[in-house]
């Protein structure tokens, strides 16, 4: 690929991330599946405190059955920060993001808490498809988790 | 607009959109006014909790002469993530910002609270003038809104 | 320089400061002092509240000597947002970030609070060195510091 091509790339990938971000919050369901390859592995065992050693998934479409009933009542907030991509091949690349999210959870919720509030990275490999950039793997580690 | 056209504006309107935060923040009206066309069209109804039905301003200086002494006893602070920026024609293209906004208001100043903090998108679109990108039109939607 | 290069440069500097955001928060040490010039320049002087005069330091090598034992027993996140980068030559650049960082401090480390919450902007130069850019120069201004 020459420096053109890289640069697309690369800002497709962040565009895919930042819809990855914005359907989570807005509880887009329908868009944050499309944003995975259906193959995802998706590991967040990291991702509460205490670390949950089931959170591990594999396929788009079982993390979305798992993940939008729990936030039905959970308003979130994420946020993704300075990007270092790295494109491996014509449709292959690597990503890794600093990260940031809140969650204010309502009564009722299946969470142990009632606010979590994280920080961390997101170690990502992406595909592209027919349809573009996809998130192929993600893995969350945390700098720091609050919950109250 | 072949890609390296459309990287160059994609760039540029970030660049544009990191002045708008900047000049908002370090309270440079001056340089704030310059990011928006003269026929600004901004909503921000969603912007304060509860909504505010008449925060809708048309034009850049009279949002300027709105703006600007209600954060003189304000320190803000702005900050944006995650760009969906499309290009729709050479002068034209359309953005969705990530956002979270925290306001420390000083005895006297012309709001009902002492502390907001909040989260949501900026949807806007953009045009190229004789002097590059400017913002056009925005619209705040809103993920949660905290008041104090 | 051409478009492509400038824009090849500009993702490049955008990597560089991730890598300084990553290696701080995640104590590669080794690492963080790779991102900068062996004769970096960095003003912290508006770092803490209230100002460190002294807070000027020459060399990415004794800046790493003075930072790492302070930040041993310090879990921090910084958060760098809207880089506004501009090249101003093959080898040279200029750039500001909008940053947030948190300081969780554990009993014993030498600093006189137990919690610090900030918010400014970067004000950087960089070099292109013969294994790419590096951060030659850096100050930090505050919008707002918060300390418990």
């Amino acid at each position: 690929m020459d420096a053109i091509e890289q640069l697309l790339a690369i800002e497709q990938i962040k565009a895919l991330k930042a819809r990855y971000f914005r359907c989570m919050d807005t509880k887009d369901w329908a868009g944050l599946e499309a944003v995975f390859t259906a193959d995802l592995h998706a590991d967040f065992r990291e991702g509460t405190d205490p670390p949950n050693p089931q959170a591990v998934i594999e396929g788009a479409k079982p993390y979305l059955e798992m993940l939008s009933p729990i936030l039905a009542d959970i308003t979130t907030v994420h946020h993704g920060h300075m990007p270092e991509i790295a494109i491996t091949s014509p449709t292959t690349a690597t990503g890794i993001w600093a990260m940031e999210d809140k969650l204010w959870v309502k009564p009722g919720a299946p969470v142990p808490y009632s606010f979590l509030h994280g920080y961390g990275h997101y170690h990502e490999t992406y595909r592209k498809e027919a349809d573009g950039w996809k998130i192929a793997t993600v893995r969350l580690t945390r700098l720091r988790i609050d919950v109250a």
